[in-house]
């Protein structure tokens, strides 16, 4: 067996999620397609973070085990080939240790949060960003992202369906920039709960266009109460950028 | 009357261009149509530009006039309101003056090309980006653009169907700059001749892959031959930017 790991971009907006599930187009199924039309093998991969309906991905890392073994750069191609029309592409494909799990072995995640700032309605950017018509001061957005750094019990900031054990992540960076129109939130942690980027942009925002005041983010984060954060930030602003192995 | 300014932004994928033609959508007829929805006035409105089918405007100008005088922030809300769901949106509305024209009084127009230079497909910049899959050296790309600064005759670089009477054009700016895979042409000019960013763009990927030296863009040019051009760049890598009066 040889152990193949694929770094994936994807547009979310037509698949419930990154998960195969009852009902609904899903990345991992369209993948597991591609794997068979490749290989004649039934083979779901594995991710290493499970985007909901309408999260983009520039860069989610998946292995799977085929018994033959192909060059990497076929396998990059044939998926690519078979995934057509979808809107899925395999970036970069690599022959891993059978020790290697997308999921397991992975150091740390980067997500990207994109907000368009702006009255107009968005046009080449729909499906792509959060469109926010009030305008938001990124630097203070910036001064209650810092609050939030570090190791916390993040269940304000977790959906209520979050499976994980334990609420206590380390977020690694969190930093909030403008660019024109653009306000981008860019994070980093080993791993993230249940909706908690789009929980702390949705906070972050309430910041942004002064409903709260920066130190507001941490009063809620000490709260520990789910009911105490800002409104979900809508999934098509959010992209899974990059894993670090 | 009152003549309003506006600045439009538009996903070029789903039109037969700018222009109201006899078949296919255009950006000047769903103007059009919400400009009577508006104003009950069926008024075509003149554009800065009439760019072609693909091609996108994050900054076309139009103007038009209307018996009634609308607050110039009614008139961009209204519009964007009668526009939905077609991909265009105002982001900006002005009075202005009779003697304004979008066409006639622009002294610089701002265009954009962009190049996706990766292997793998396009996926969440399908349709907004020329997909080039062989590696591109955009400083060679930078030191032929320099070549066609400043007036010259461009029967090379223009459309055989262009209707403008002389071929005489004087390139302000074109520069080629890399941001990882990206690759962005940025020009302007007083005004430029039909095809001729996509011609200019098409020949300087020719450079960029190294089947042309820098130095044949140049003698292309001097040429003055439609034939002697590389091929013309496919519409969905423009982008109409911005326009100076």
């Amino acid at each position: 067996m040889t152990r193949y790991k694929i770094t994936v971009e994807y547009d979310g907006t037509p698949f419930s999620g990154w998960q195969i599930q009852g009902n609904g187009p899903s990345v991992q199924a369209e993948l597991a397609r591609a794997i068979e039309g490749l290989s004649g093998q039934h083979v779901v991969p594995r991710g290493a973070g499970r985007t909901d309906a309408g999260v983009h991905a520039r860069g989610q890392v998946a292995h799977f085990d085929l018994i033959r073994d192909f060059p990497p750069g076929t396998v990059r191609d044939a998926l690519n080939f078979h995934l057509r029309p979808a809107p899925i592409g395999i970036l970069n494909c690599d022959i891993v240790d059978e020790s290697f799990d997308a999921r397991f072995s992975a150091k740390a995640r980067h997500y990207l949060y994109r907000i368009c700032n702006r009255r107009a309605p968005l046009i080449l950017d729909r499906n792509r960003a959060w469109h926010v018509g009030v305008p938001l001061n990124a630097a203070a957005m910036q001064e209650a992202a810092q609050t939030l750094l570090g190791r916390h019990d993040f269940t304000t900031f977790r959906s209520a369906q979050c499976q994980a054990k334990s609420a206590l992540r380390t977020l690694s960076s969190l930093d909030v920039t403008r660019d024109g129109e653009t306000i981008i939130i860019t994070t980093s942690a080993r791993s993230f709960l249940h909706h908690q980027v789009r929980s702390i942009a949705g906070s972050l925002k309430l910041v942004g266009e002064g409903k709260w005041r920066p130190a507001d983010v941490r009063r809620v984060l000490e709260a520990r109460d789910r009911t105490a954060c800002g409104p979900v930030a809508p999934a098509c602003g959010l992209y899974f950028m990059k894993v670090d192995y």
